[in-house]
This record gives C-alpha cells, structure tokens and sequence, in this order.
C-alpha cells in the first residue's frame, strides 16, 4: 500500500511535453488554434505522466548497451503478454496466438485489408473512436452506423434497430470494448448478444480492447473471447500496452487470433509486407507487462479516479453541462447540449476562453452532436486548472 | 583527427549482445547450428559495437523524459534527412520528397504492393541482396534473373543478356547500391546504363542504397536520382540510417520520391495503412543525421577498413579462398570455389570447425554459388578470432 502511494506521487511530477515531438501538445495550435504557450491538451489519447519505471528502466538498459541492431520477438515477449492477458483480465492465449502490428490503428487497417474488398460495408456502433469510420473509409469499404442509444446516464445497443439497418453488404463489424468515448464497460451478456449478432449476419468480428486496462475500482472487464468464445471461427482480439504505459509512440500493439486458419490469414499479410515489432518496443513491452507494471497500473488507476472525480465535480456545477460517468478509460464524454448554445458557441469558448483542446464530439460519429472528449491522463493541477478555465468561460451559465 | 581517433578506439570495446534479444547472436544456434557459446556470428547485417554517441544520448534523453506517447514526422526530422543528403552525398532533395516505411525491407514490399499486380515479373542483378527474391516471391510475383557477370576482381553488368531475358511481363527493377553481397560501387554511366535500360523497357526503377554511407577512403558513391534525373517518373529512392549508425531494430526507413504522382500513390498506401514511425525512431535518426553523426561514420569506416584489411589478407593466404576487394559494406564476399570441395564440405567447415555463423551464398542467387558473406562490422578481436579458425579450418590446404 505504501509503495503504491510511493508510486502514485509521481503522477503529479510536472512534465513539459512542448517541443518533444508530442503530436497532442505540438500540433495543438495547428489543428485547434489553441497556443500551446497557455492552453491545455486534452484531446489525443496518451499521457503527460511518465511511464512505468520498469518501462523507463528498459529504455535506459537499452541505451547503456548502444546497440540498436535486428532483434526479434523472443519468446519472454510473448510470455509477458500471456502473462497479462491471465493475469490481469483472467484469459487464456497460447503464445501463438500473438502477432503484432504498427500499433491498433494500423491493425484496424490490416484487418479491413484482410477480411474485405472495397465497397464491402463495415459496422460500427457510434459514437465511437473515430478512426474506425476514418479508416474504413480511407480504403474504400463503406461504413455502416448502428447508433447507440441513450440509457440513464450511459450508453446501450439497440441490436434490433442494428439488424434492420443491415443492407446485406456488410462484412465485418468493428466493436469498442471498453467503449470509446463513453468510457462504457459492456457486461458479458451485452458481448455474447454482439457476437451472436455476428455470427447470425455473418460478420467478421474485430474487438478492439485496447482500453481494457484502464479499469475503474469496482468494475470488471471481459474480453470478448472469455464472453464469447463459441465465435472464434471469426473473431480478431486488438489489444494493446500503448495507453497502459503511455507508450503509443512505439506504435506496437497486439493482434492476438485463436483461430489457426484466420490467424495464418493475417500472418501472411504481415508477412509480405514485412513488418515485425521494432526492438525497443519489444524490450519495453516486455518490461511493461509484469507485476511491476501492474503495480504501477493500480496506482494509476487510482490517480485518474482523482482525476474524474475533480473533473466530473465541476462538470456537475455547470447548468447544461453533463459528464457521463466513467467505468473505464481517462477520456471524459461530456455533453453540452443542455446550454442550449451552438457547437460553434461551445467550441469557442472552449477553444478561445478556456484554452483548450478537447477532442470535437461530432468526429465519434451519429451521437457525438454537442459532445467533447476530455483527456483527464494528465497531472491533477492540469485537471484543476481546466476546470477553473471551464468555470470561468461559462459562467454566464451559472 | 584525434577526436576521430577517440571515437574510433570505442568500437574495440567488448559487447556480449548474446541474450539481448539479436537476430544475429540469439538465432545464430537454431539457424546455424553454430552454437552461441563459442560461435561467431557474422551473417545479418548490423554491427556488434556501439551506435554513436549522439544516436545514444538520444535514447537516454527519451528515457529522461519518460513520456512515450503519440509523436509525429517533426520538421527537424526532415530537415537532417536533407542535410545528411546534401552534405555526404551530393544530393538535393526537398523534404516533402520524404517519406517513411518500417524499415527498407517493409519499404521493397510495399513498392511490390504499390506498383506491381501478382504474377508481374521483377528483375534483378544477381547474386544480390536475398530479400529481393524473397519479397518478390512472396507476393506473388516472378523473380527475373539477369545475372551480373565477373569482370576481373569485381562484378559488371550485362545489360544486353539482360534485354534478351526480358519475357515483357516484368514491370519493376530492384537495384542494389552500393551492391550487396560485392560491396561493388557503381559509376554514374553504369548507373544511367541502368536508368535506360528501366526507360527503355517501362520498368519502375527501386534503388536500393541502404549501403549509401559505408564507403571506404578513396571511393565515390553516387545516388541514381544524381547520375540519372530524367528518369525520376519511374524512380523511388531507399535508403536508411539502420546500417550506418547500427539502429536496424527501429524499424525506420526512407522512401524518397522526387515525382510527385509516385509519390501520392505511395503515400495514400502507408496513409491506408495507418504507417508512421515510431517516436524513438524518429528522434534517433533525427541525432543520427548530423554534423556528430557524420564524424562518427567517418571513424567507424577507418575502422572497418581495418577490419577488411586483416580479414582479406586472411582469406589471401589459404589457397582456393578469395575475397572479392569492398568499396563500400562491411560484406565480405567469400569465393570458395577454388578449393574444389563441395558446399556441403564448405559449409561443415565453416559451420562445425571454424564455428562461425556466414551468409549462404546461394540464397543470393545466381552466381552466389559457393560463396558465403562474412559480415565484418565486428570488435577486431572477433575478426582475428575469425580468421584464426578459418586458418585453422582450412589449414589442410595450406
């Protein structure tokens, strides 16, 4: 208990990220206007914490031997990500059923490249993570919305609706699991429901977990194959250690297939194009999924539980303003529409009076209007001071 | 000069890199049957000693900082690619000519993805770099052989035997310079020999110049898109820092395309993709590509060329061996075909008495018979110790 409070202090360490490359505080002023002198990033999905000693300490162990040659995915890689998958989320993988790609959004890419032909329809369930429908459409497939609806304060499918959307054209459903931006963990009988849906309209089944590590205390994550094992005849496992560890810049993540024939599909994409993990980030993720990365993940779970909390509080004192709450995921989905403003309004005073860059709610697809996303991965004083900054630029409001 | 001298005696310092996840060390027993124990590794081609200084204070700033999150292609990234062009080769290139694969082996497969169809041919200069046949096989297209020829104590081109193999369903040419396995440098009327030979058959033009910065003292390396512009509506330039600063395991490669319709069809595949480079990769090249880079190179050169001079006066002195003179690699291009045994007895020797893990000839194809290549970017205690056991190995011949 001690060591992990040891740990959590860290999370506060005050870290610059301006003029480290960082895509989320250097291109912030491009692509939403706000300088990145004063304003805050809260919009791309990493981290402004540090990673995981461990991580750190295997960046270091590289640097101290020098040698940057041709590695390969030795077998304590693939042992690490047994180790976590049974560990931390209770499932069983045979290490051979392990394949990396250039990170999930490549693999998104690879899957719709295996699996469909151009003009072949895609489902996804928004709002949801934008790249899913930037993706399909990208190369050429076309995407079908099958929109969430509104249930209390969270999010539920409607798979009737869904069914009598289907053209008949579709071949593959994209899934978010825990639910971007919602923040949504699905139960077991929600994913069983998904994956007969699946099966019943044959579909390939692509779950992209990537989130699952970011688990509020009190809530419980099932992977979709220990739901639903009874569809791995077409179903395709993305996880990922990149949010986790605030490690995406690796551009490593996991495609993990029980299913030998589908599994053989995509190794053989993978290897023509020649691609294989870069070393560094196999001797980061290696290092990253262990018990000392856990440790680490426990208290970062337990600093962004500050973090919603400080966050959603403020929220709440804001007529018109609504944050859903949160049982997964450091990414806050906050609706404006109860100001009655434009999302024009909304975005200039986001943008122009409070400073910041959040994520625009109508990329997530049908449900996203007068929505944000808000990236809470940051020190607990940005959290603070963001709130003040919304505060003050709809006070009117209050 | 003394500074050179400095920098250079560091490339004596013993590295152990068995159990650091290499390729060349780690697969050398299953691959070789040459045990790692007392085996010498020297087939794939990365060096065992230290990258530069500069590439390495890098890393440790990265480690410093401890934020691994989502980075992008920065403008300083671009800009060393320039100047490394400019300043060690000669040559101008815009930085939006730029852009970048996971490494040049993902780079050569997906020029076959972009530009050829399955079952289109493919020529090449053998023996030649063993990956050219493997990727084009793999893909589903048809290696076209036009073999170079030997000229005295190197190889030359036949380019009129190369006409007359043309069968007219070839669409793409790999060439390969400096050339691998015979660290051959071409001159610039060979280079617009071949430029026409491309033109004139409507050949999409791949070079391959991974090699381009490993040139010994008093040899001239010059790019294609420098001896022959007028062809660069058929032309992608590869090269990479992975060999010169020993970073191979990052995975990061350049593709630079000066015609701007080629170079959309190129880009639009990595954007499909979801390809970007990794953010330690980026900012090593980044440290790779300067005026420190470039001094590093210059004494890790002289230092090779001291490791080719033992080694070939080696091989000079058992007879039936000979080594083919390097302008450029740190290869070493061994003909055993003098000693009249067979490659089987060759490759026992080698193998079980020298214990030494060498690059199969024959896997670079035609030409390649009874060759092996020794790769010589080793601490010059692993090349004596090479060339006492070869000594050794063949001392019957002596």
């Amino acid at each position: 208990m001690n060591l992990t409070h040891t740990i959590a202090s860290r999370f506060d360490d005050p870290i610059d990220r301006r003029g480290t490359h960082s895509s989320k505080w250097d291109k912030m002023e491009q692509l939403f206007g706000v300088s990145a002198e004063d304003g805050l990033a809260m919009w791309t999905a990493d981290s402004d914490y540090a990673s995981a000693p461990c991580v750190i300490e295997a960046v270091r162990q590289a640097a101290d031997l020098g040698v940057f040659g041709y590695s390969w995915e030795h077998l304590a890689y693939r042992d690490a990500i047994q180790w976590w998958m049974k560990n931390r989320h209770g499932w069983d993988i045979d290490t051979n059923w392990i394949l990396t790609s250039q990170g999930l959004g490549n693999a998104i890419a690879l899957c719709l490249d295996v699996w469909t032909a151009p003009g072949d329809g895609v489902v996804i369930f928004p709002p949801v993570y934008h790249e899913f429908a930037h993706k399909i459409n990208k190369s050429g497939r076309k995407v079908l919305e099958c929109p969430l609806v509104r249930d209390g304060d969270t999010y539920a499918l409607d798979l009737d609706d869904a069914q009598n959307r289907l053209t008949g054209s579709e071949k593959m459903l994209f899934w978010c699991s825990p639910q971007n931006p919602s923040g949504r963990i699905w139960t077991a009988d929600e994913l069983r429901a998904v994956a007969e849906f699946a099966r019943r309209n044959d579909l390939m089944l692509v779950s992209d977990e990537i989130h699952h590590d970011l688990i509020y205390r009190g809530h419980t994550f099932v992977p979709m194959d220990v739901a639903a094992p009874e569809i791995r005849d077409r179903l395709v496992m993305l996880t990922a250690p990149s949010k986790t560890f605030n490690i995406a810049g690796q551009r490593t993540g996991n495609i993990i297939i029980p299913d030998d024939g589908l599994r053989a599909a995509m190794a053989n994409r993978l290897n023509t194009l020649d691609y294989a993990p870069g070393s560094l980030g196999v001797q980061m993720i290696t290092a990253a999924y262990s018990p000392e990365g856990a440790e680490w993940v426990d208290a970062q779970m337990e600093y962004l539980d500050g973090n919603r909390q400080l966050f959603d509080a403020t929220i709440a004192d804001i007529p018109g303003l609504w944050s859903m709450p949160l049982q997964a995921t450091y990414l806050a989905w906050v609706d404006f529409s109860g100001t009655g403003m434009s999302y024009d309004d909304i975005t200039a005073r986001v943008r122009n009076d409070a400073r910041i860059a959040a994520s625009p709610g109508p990329g997530f697809g049908t449900g996203g209007e007068m929505h944000m996303r808000f990236n809470l991965a940051t020190q607990r004083a940005r959290v603070q001071e963001a709130c003040e900054r919304l505060r003050t630029a709809f006070a009117d409001l209050q």
